[in-house]
């Protein structure tokens, strides 16, 4: 299987700051050594686990769970002894959330933490009238990242989509 | 101006709970008092104002900015004086984000607040790769809420959009 | 509506702390103040209203929603004018989980936020073996208290009841 | 002693994330290590020992007591030297509750989390009217998980039982 | 019933601190200018009422409850009319806790928590040496102040006397 | 010196738990080990150095500091060279506190700072009507705990005396 | 009894800043207006008390203790009735410390904060050197603030004495 | 370079607590060994680098500054190679403050801390009246310890002597 | 005195959100309405004053001194009696810093923080490499803030200009 | 290429302090090791990349991002292979912020926090008189630090240069 070096768009790929690692289980860095090495790009690697990017990033991150053919697909793919994958946390149900500091200090995540502050309450009203007493599930729930370029520039647009859930009367 | 009654769908409309009036600008309460006296919702009155309905909760709420076209149209739609509103702090700059206790407590708002924890150093790596070294504005943004309907319930969409910013080398 | 005075126990009925009040919506000093005029217990009102002790006092404290018999039943049980129930954010959508602080310093909330520091991971961890990788929802979800009285003295029992959501793919 | 490898549904058993691993006392990773090693789920281990899934996996996370039987039963089980077990703190007094971070980032654990956040007033409104003054304890106190199954899907069923201690009057 | 002005010692009475009220219930204000006017201490009202100063100081405080022998004898000692008295939420339950920040900031108060930080491990492993494994209840509780002189000045000596509970296994 | 193995009660002995260890002085593992290869009680090793049994655990979790004639009896009851105790921060001054993290999570040690946090004003107003205005010295001090048995099972009693302190005027 | 107008140095004198009021006991308002009205420094206010500056600021904030002849002098030096003095809790124990927000924000009082943040520990290493093993009494203490005058300009002189209390062996 | 060992009044030197280690600069570690092996006071290294005690304790702590006398005095005196020292970062700016946890848990330290809650708004009013609208420098700033001795015991004396330093008017 | 009405660049004017009143003086909300009601400019007052625009806005809300003669040109500027001026707190001495949550929610103010939060260590090491150890003083201090306009859009520059204070040695 | 030694004003250079490392990318170690050794100040460096002091700096703490030629250049300036450097996180992109703990404990670091806390609402009614709804960029920013001299001293002079950002009418 030969991937697809760096990414699509001239940009380095991401990899791994140590600084980070006590937060992350033991897969994270095996899988962003790999990934550094081989020069992989989330997007390359998504498309073969046939997955959403941001899930396979949040699988690197260990917030997301791998199914035993995404190990093998890794495995392939970054050269890693399947063995060696299955002795880490991978096996086991991710611990989510712990690897983030919140507020967050990063400004990239912050403009999302913002986000939420800003309009919470005009979310949730506006979901209220168009759903009634509930919430939009973070479980059963995906969401994706694209770019889109228009002449005022490059714009990202982050698409969130959670069943909605209406509380049980009882 | 004759406007159209309730929600689209059936659900009652979103009304203002008093125990979070300490925290709003004086705008807030007149606005919200309208808006279930005639018991309209966001959609109508976005409609009215040819906004979307996330920005005109956010307004009600203080945290979007009021244009002196949106000023006279919700005095109409509303039948509030339009000095009275005048009078408010709509004609001033919002103070936004001092509605929220964060992390958020209510259930909805923090669902929205666990997918920037959990997903927010995923979206950063698949961004950086992407568009390279800055941040999604959370000023030069929209954002919508749509619902879709398929065989297993109902699904909420939430878009973000923001222009990309890459940081200066300086 | 004639309805049972006093709690069927003999312990005396649950009244509002004033210094809660700014944490609270409009119909929580209303609801409450007719519940202790009356001395009516959430049994009792919970069986006029047909649904559960614990959801009831949700309601009272403006935690969970009623429903339009809700309130008609509310105001015949308590007799407070229908139209003046309206007029407060019972109509609205909840605000949930604002009169909390947390850690509760209350020693019976806090008891209660102490299971979930101490058992926090254990229930995690049999959780997944038994349901796999999701959560189990506080939405979709329902609770009671019941008592057992033995040999030993009384014992609380509650029971939490909600529905398991497992992870999406994507 | 041949245990039942797996679980009995099918879901893979639960490992030890290792950045949680600061927080634990040394038996943690032991006991983890042999029980992912054997591939043995907590219900397995629980009916070995004679106890409840909640408190066997409290007792692998440091937060519940071993008694001597518990290390025998254990160590027999787990194929791990009853000596080196011995060498651990299972031997000496749990220091609970120190592997959580409160409020909780990880999703499961906060949906318990905000249903206490919740519901916190409604519990304790509806333990005074049925027992007067006082609290469930959280010590003299057992807790299961079931899991339920109907057309609706699975439900998750937790109970909470705790000894009712009235305040003294002095 | 007339009861003893002033404190046994000389020093005068405790009243309430104006900037404490939205801390506490509606009765402490009531219960405190009426011991302000006639001028009683805790250890007189306390023989009134046949409780410790302690429990009688905490009821004034809101935390720790009036049974209805005692909404009368202090009606009598301190000349409220006992269905003022019944208005308040001394026929509720009390809500404990919430008067105090934490730390507090107050030097007394801070002494008695800085011995809970200074020595709360040294007291673990004495009580868990001495009662096994469990906690000393604050429920099933009482608790005394007494005053010791000897040539080298004053003496404060506080006893704390819990219910040994220990933890259930199951 | 042949000191009693075990505690006199038959419970087993304190040990460390070795997630607190970065939080402690280094003579701690040190102590700790010694103990716990000899088996001894904090009540055998007080008896040994004429001391209370909290002042010798909080001497083993370096929050009370040690005598010269504590380190040489140390080192004789615990065979640990006594060269090797001076080595350790046993010589200096100890830096109280650090070992809690505030509120304690711990349910024994968070009970003692619940009776701070319901009876802190209480205890201040008798005080102060007792002694004036002033504080209980947490330095000149001393504290026992006892344990007492009755019909209705084992109570702990914990006494604390503090010098009073009044304050200056100047 | 015509006491000095203003400061004796030209500086304006201290008003109340009325944001602060919620942290202040009832005393703090009367005195405050009195000073303000009579234009009085508290060099002025101290000379007539025969206290320290301080400690008449600290009275003004509620954060010392007043003396019935303080209570007499204060009436006739500001003119108000000692009737409505003595109806403060000016004749209570003072509630310390609740009026500050720590860290400090003001930067004159974070600069006092940050010399106990940058030498805390030096200078707990060099009391204990010269007084050993105990603390500097902030109750049995006095301060004073004094003018220094040089060619290099004005210096700002705090003296804190306090009395040295070793710790008590038990 | 003979130093006197010891103390001057018998109590032992200052040692460094094992356990804040990481929070402080690798210089600390070395002179505080050094210190202990040769068993120096603060006075006898103060007197040595014709330095105030307070300043040296704190540069052994690393939070003030060591000029290049400094570090050759010290390494004579403490028998350390200057060239180790000058590996450290004694050669850098000081990174001021880290080392300490606010507020302080150590009792000696929290009094400080307390001394400025308490007094902060006292020592403000007072100095504004003395010097107008400003701030005493922490900077611009020099500190003492003194031992005052009389027949009520030991007093400890501490000076802080600042610049004051005016607000511009821009 | 007749005053510029409005921008000078047609932005509406900057007036008092009242949600914010709590944490203001009580010159605030007087010189804000004048200010609302002249339709006047922090440029035009400033001008008026002969002072920045930054210092007159920080004086509108509390955190900066008003000269007599400020307080002269602003009464007569705002039509506001002197009289009236003088009874609030600008005759005080400000107790900046109380109007702002750190962090700031606020999108602007966050900005400002985020930049002291991401360049913190960097601006420090710059700072002592050109000026040695000390700090900026931000007292001393003055600041501007200016609009460039160039091919790319409206660019903010802040100048931030403080006395440099170096450490005294002691 | 030979690089001037020292800074060009006689100060030291900076170095980093060890303690911070944990926060820190693998790059800064390998960097300011080389920057010690070599003794080079930030002004050397910035000249050598043509960039600003601040900007390498803050890249030295891994807050600004390298460019390919950059590290090339530091490679060579520094004598690190560029094989080296390219293994650290200089290839990926900055997480930000984390090397701060906000408020910031460092008095040079944290009077910029002051600045902003006490100045924040003032710049925000400046900015948005002069720019209308929106903010000044933290991304598409730059900044400098600049030395002014005069016959009062030195002077720090920090410029802030932002993109103004108006929020999008959605």
């Amino acid at each position: 299987m030969a991937a697809q070096e760096g990414t699509s768009n001239g940009h380095p790929i991401a990899v791994l700051n140590s600084d980070i690692l006590p937060r992350l289980p033991s897969q994270s860095p095996l899988l962003f050594a790999a990934k550094k090495q081989k020069n992989l790009s989330f997007e390359t690697i998504a498309k073969a686990l046939g997955r959403e990017e941001v899930a396979v990033a949040a699988l690197f991150y260990g917030q997301s769970k791998a199914s035993p053919e995404d190990v093998t697909n890794l495995a392939k793919l970054l050269d890693i002894p399947e063995s060696k994958l299955l002795e880490t946390e991978m096996t086991g149900f991710p611990d989510r959330g712990r690897q983030m500091e919140m507020p967050p200090k990063e400004p990239l995540m912050y403009r999302l933490y913002e986000i939420v502050q800003n309009y919470g309450y005009a979310y949730k009203a506006v979901m209220n009238e168009k759903f009634g007493d509930g919430i939009m599930s973070a479980i059963s729930f995906s969401t994706t990242v694209e770019k889109e370029v228009d002449e005022k520039g490059e714009w990202c647009k982050i698409t969130l989509r959670g069943k909605w859930l209406p509380y049980t009367r009882f």
